[in-house]
């Protein structure tokens, strides 16, 4: 599989379209997101190679502190029953694999967390979906199903690894279950609905379907199953933005605009309420038709920026770091291995940047500048947060920011904007040449840039 | 002061007519209310003569549990410093009386609690304006002020019952000043901005003006002041309205409309944000045009019905109970005195109600109807609140609430509905003549129901 | 029923032996008081007359905001059934009386907020008990039993007013429910244990018993009944005493003594816990002798004082506000009417106290004086706290409390210790005289004291 | 350095051995522990080598996510002002050593959880100790102070790893800084106390003081210094174990006896208290001897092992994971790698476990067994924690528990006291050899056991 290393967002969008092949971005988007499910079926059994096998799993048994219920589950769906077999602490390879024998399913919820490919893979979507992308494993022995009928929140890529195993999809059962916001419970046969199709997945295939279709799937009786599912858009729709937007558009409208400071007609509350509903139809309409104007009157208050960034934040403590190779850490100060001349004698601890020194910033996507209050000291500084040292487990650690003095805001969005072009220290827009260098050199010493040339330290 | 009686809400626009006399009430919501302050010189020293006094003071701080801070403020403002000589418990006579001779101003907070008049002019008043009516009376010395210049949350009618007051009142300074949602601090002289006018109120005069106004008034040298301030309409405007209404119509609207569900732009957060806020005003503009349509929707979505349950059951929680004259009293079951023929023997315990006794509620505002869940024995009911049991201090006791059956719901709402009127039992909308009686008993003994005749009991 | 009025613990002394005539307080404390149950037959139908009676209880359903569950209850047991009949607001009259006529019990749960005779009985006796002295009244229609078999955690004096009732009594269960610290729930007719009496009470008769004995009474068929019951010394014992005390004593132990802050051995936590019980006793015997020795040292400790005023505020915001005659009131700012000479002119405002008048506290317990912090404005004072304002109705203020400054605590307490004597105010052990007279004023107007002769007003 | 492996408490005592070698144990803890300090000086530069070291942490920086504030601090100690020079996010090595070489002090806060030699260390001595054994390293530039002097609420072992420092200790101040709570702030050089000596520490040398000897530390104008403090005992007092004990085992005497229930006498308010404490001292003294008396039963009454349980618990979730060479772990479950035949097809995942295998449990202190309530299935089982599976931050993860069915308790306690011997599974106290082996499979994967020989895997 193609790691794409140049524009991230462009990268992600290529990975995408790995992903998708031989669909492209523009007609998934234009015919296939979030409208209809989409099975591409690609007769490259080796196509995945390289992401996550059965092999990688037992690796991951084997070496890491992979804990039942938190980083995986075991079950089964049997007679139209659905157990959870979990026990407590950790999940010891011969102990799991003892249970996939006796017929179990195994779901590794964070496998990014375990496997390198995968969290690259997740870290590089993310730049083009600009939202968190998550991924589950779910290994199935020969014959059996691990898991009830359901539908779920998100947007679902099932990418087949090993084995088959045969996939039955289900149109949303109502307006209301399209594109749901949270996901179902378990169904029983009779509650499911209209089958879409049936098909079986190999090796190589691709599965996808939006929020909301009704699925499950068995593995077939001559081989266990393996896939990965690809996953994104958990609560990211219009929706929910306006439930951010909505409260601080209120506020502001009450405080800029006298309308809905006004007092409400002495007769408001004989118009409405249950006892009220069949009565006064005309005074009641009139009513609804002044709520209308305030309404438009909401709409041109909204402060899409500032909720924007309040998503953006969110985004960056949800992300993975990004995944860098050795070249780019090489060119930056996450490859800047200091050695020991003698104890207590490191070889170098200054980086050279000067103004002839090209950088970017690491991702286009992992960083974002939020006005702020004054600091402690009074000086008016902005507040920059990133996912560039977020650890690879979700939430494990708090949101990663830091502060620049607001002077240097515009050199850091110049850089930002930039992106994937390197510029040149001098060039930023400051100033100084000692302010341009000692930004480069803070930014670079907080991991958020690389330079066009591996860096030299003395 | 008239105090009639006969249709609640017409009887509290009668006396908000004598309050504003000679203006109409209709000229007043017109012309006035919320727009401009009123000035009204009666000539009357004894228009409101009955209503509160000195007299009436010394009798309640002789007789009641006044406390410092909580019912009532001993305040002076000298040389531009505004104070506060509160102490702990209770505000005996004497020592209250010691204050006011050594310049202290004497702020009753809730009169209503302890003059009946007071009490009867707020609970009639608010059956005209459906929302809490308060009063404040307000004692000051010879030659003194109490209060540094500020504005108010509420429309404030003020009443000079005895001596003279001159009043000063300022343009608000803006338009976010304008009618405001909260009161302000005390101003300096430099902070009040346009005097409107300097006028000497006495005892029978009124001044009216509206949330938002600076004002401040000062005992004339030769007498004190004794005036009551009645207000209304605290965060009682179309915005705080919407506060209640937009979480759910949003939720409502989320769960009925997909092109709520529907995910985002990819693009989204590289468009919007401190750091994106000049670049791809196109994009951004068609951004824009989807969340105005959304506010189009949205407005579709308003229920004004639940919207107004809640506020009208906060009403009714904040109000004062109804103010019932001796005859009311008896025609209902808060006269219905028992006695007793021996120990332990009391002389009746049924009240004569029959299908051909006249009954109306017992206030057109004093209970509302409002859908409610399965009670606890599973009939399906619906939940009636009401003030008629209310203290009469503020929030003192838990909402005053009780559930009838559902299929007794439609005989309320007539009962509610046709007010002033009384009907018989026997014309509610009701299957049997025995739900009739019932019922009517039932609610008689609320004490929401008043007879036409006084009631006799068996 | 004999009010006394002197000295008030001693008048408390002299009720409570009107309630247990012709017991004596020795003999009851010496032989009876929470070791067993006392009849008291005094063959005197007429001896409570005056404190409480159905027709007090009728006048108050008429006049007072009775409700149902706060303030009463409505109750039948039937057929081992005990059923609670309160419905929601208000207890009007009739509607009570058609209960009571239909067989069901009336609790009247507070009667010392509504009845001045019951205020004045526990008021008087809480003097001597110095804790909580609670009342309810039970109504009970003739034949019938309103409460199932049960015990309370409260030392219980039941006064037979009107009727008569059959009471049976059985004895603790076992050790445990000696004395218990809470009351059980109801019981069946096979769990209550051994029968000590059934004995039937008329008017006049008392019965008590103490926490812990199970207890039921019916009415006999021929009459109602009306009783009071008088409690007291609920969680008022050593046990809760060391759960104050306790929690300090161990702060101050370990802050004052190295003992308690050297380090466990190191192989403890080998010694003890389920899976050692059995093991190294001698290790573990060594151990439990040094834990006995910290125990003493903990005794060497203990900080009573600071205890007994935690203890002592608690009971003085639990306590009734002291019954106060015409006379008493009449000799303090209680009684200090003012009247008005003409509007705003109050007739007088001074208290006449010169270093001559005579004064005291007004009770003996119903003030105590605490240790403070400085005040807010870096004053040294103490605080004191006293139930003289308290309203009738349980915790329904907060704790009644003030300041004074340190050098004036001396005065104070000399006043405390010398009640039941009146003194001069130059008596006070203070320096000036304008000192001696300033403290009197001061708290002559909070309240708390009373002068021998009736005050004069300037 | 020895790192002993058989007895584990035995171990850890070998290992604390060395640690103050030549001292022995036995003479340190009689004279030595809790009541001086100690400096060994053992001219042997090499003493501790390859426990930490410069390179190490160098190493360390350049691997690992290591946090400014949350692993390691920045900090100066000039002119007697203590500074922190913490930025957020990352430590970055070049960015440590440029402060390092700035003259900043560095200390890496829990080396334990990057370095396996200090895992091992720490992990050792707690089965000696019992408690949690924590570490610091500190690593100071030449001629410079990191810390103000200040005194620390934990037993300090100072090993000097690399150059050297002048170390100056001062008494505890009073009798309440002996043996404190808590640790100091920073002191001032006039608030120290007298010094009890100065002397320079090299490599290899040692330095033990109790907690609330203040002391403070200088690197030599010649060498930086490196040493790593190992720390222990924090809050784990006689004085600390009562807090535990008391108020269940007054809840107990509550219960359980009735002198603890019995009232308190009618004057106790009146004797004690700040008014009162001067008055009745006769009175006063006897009631002191009750108290006394009920502390002696409070005493009978206490249940030191469930105290010991609740300590014992805390310490397990507070401890290191046990270190295991690779010999144990080839013997356990953490060494029973599995792999694989072909894709989805392990090797193997049955542990070879019979009546004839040799078991012991993995630490004489990695477990404790609880009682327990029923489990979900209403069986009875006993809850067994252990630290067996902690992450080697502290409290990264919750409480490692599981239960096992109460009649398998003895068996499991059985080989707790049987450690360090290991015996047949055969020789367990259980009646069936199919229990005896499917409670060591149980154990085995659980990961508490380990067997004589390495184990098969079938």
């Amino acid at each position: 599989m193609p790691f794409p290393v140049g524009d991230s967002e462009n990268d992600g969008k290529e990975l995408f379209e790995w992903l998708i092949h031989p669909y492209t971005s523009h007609k998934f988007f234009k015919d296939i997101w979030e409208s209809r499910p989409l099975l591409v079926l690609r007769h490259c059994p080796r196509y995945a190679d390289g992401l996550f096998s059965t092999k990688e799993m037992n690796r991951i048994l084997n070496e890491c502190n992979v804990r039942y219920s938190v980083n995986l589950d075991v079950t089964t769906y049997q007679n139209g029953r659905r157990e959870t077999h979990n026990i407590d602490g950790r999940a010891y390879a011969p102990v799991v694999w003892d249970y996939f024998k006796n017929g179990c399913s195994i779901r590794l919820k964070n496998p990014q967390a375990f496997s390198k490919p995968v969290w690259r893979l997740c870290a590089t979507l993310q730049e083009f979906f600009k939202c968190m992308v998550g991924a589950n494993t779910y290994l199935t022995p020969p014959g059996t199903q691990g898991f009830a009928p359901h539908y779920d929140d998100i947007e679902a890529f099932v990418l087949q690894l090993e084995g088959k195993k045969e996939w039955t999809l289900y149109s949303p059962r109502s307006g209301k279950e399209t594109l749901p916001r949270y996901s179902s419970g378990n169904f029983t046969a009779d509650e499911i609905g209209d089958e879409i199709f049936t098909q079986t997945l190999e090796a190589g295939n691709l599965l996808y379907f939006p929020r909301g279709y009704i699925h499950q799937a068995k593995a077939l009786p001559d081989t266990h199953s393996l896939h990965v599912t690809i996953s994104m858009y958990q609560r990211n729709s219009w929706g929910d933005l306006l439930e951010k937007l909505l409260p601080t558009t209120l506020q502001n409208a009450i405080i800029d605009d006298v309308e809905f400071r006004k007092g409400l007609p002495l007769d408001y509350l004989s118009l409405f309420g249950e006892q009220n509903c069949d009565k006064h139809p005309d005074r009641r309409r009139a009513f609804m038709g002044k709520i209308s104007d305030l309404f438009r009157r909401l709409a041109d208050k909204v402060d899409i920026d500032a909720a924007a960034d309040e998503h953006g934040i969110n985004f960056l403590h949800d992300a993975m770091p990004p995944y860098m190779t050795q070249d780019e850490k090489s060119r930056s100060i996450h490859g800047c291995d200091v050695g020991m001349t003698s104890p207590g004698t490191p070889t170098h601890y200054i980086c050279d940047i000067d103004e002839k020194t090209r950088i970017r910033v690491l991702r286009k996507n992992a960083l974002r500048i939020v006005a702020s209050q004054n600091d402690t000291n009074d000086n008016s500084v902005v507040q920059v947060f990133h996912c560039v040292q977020n650890p690879r487990v979700y939430h494990q650690e708090e949101k990663k920011t830091f502060e620049i003095l607001r002077q240097f805001a515009p050199a850091l969005e110049f850089l930002i904007h930039k992106y994937p072009c390197y510029v040149t220290v001098g060039s930023l827009p400051l100033d100084s040449n000692e302010d341009k260098v000692n930004l480069a050199i803070s930014l670079f010493e907080k991991g958020i840039l690389v330079t066009e040339e591996k860096i030299k330290m003395l």
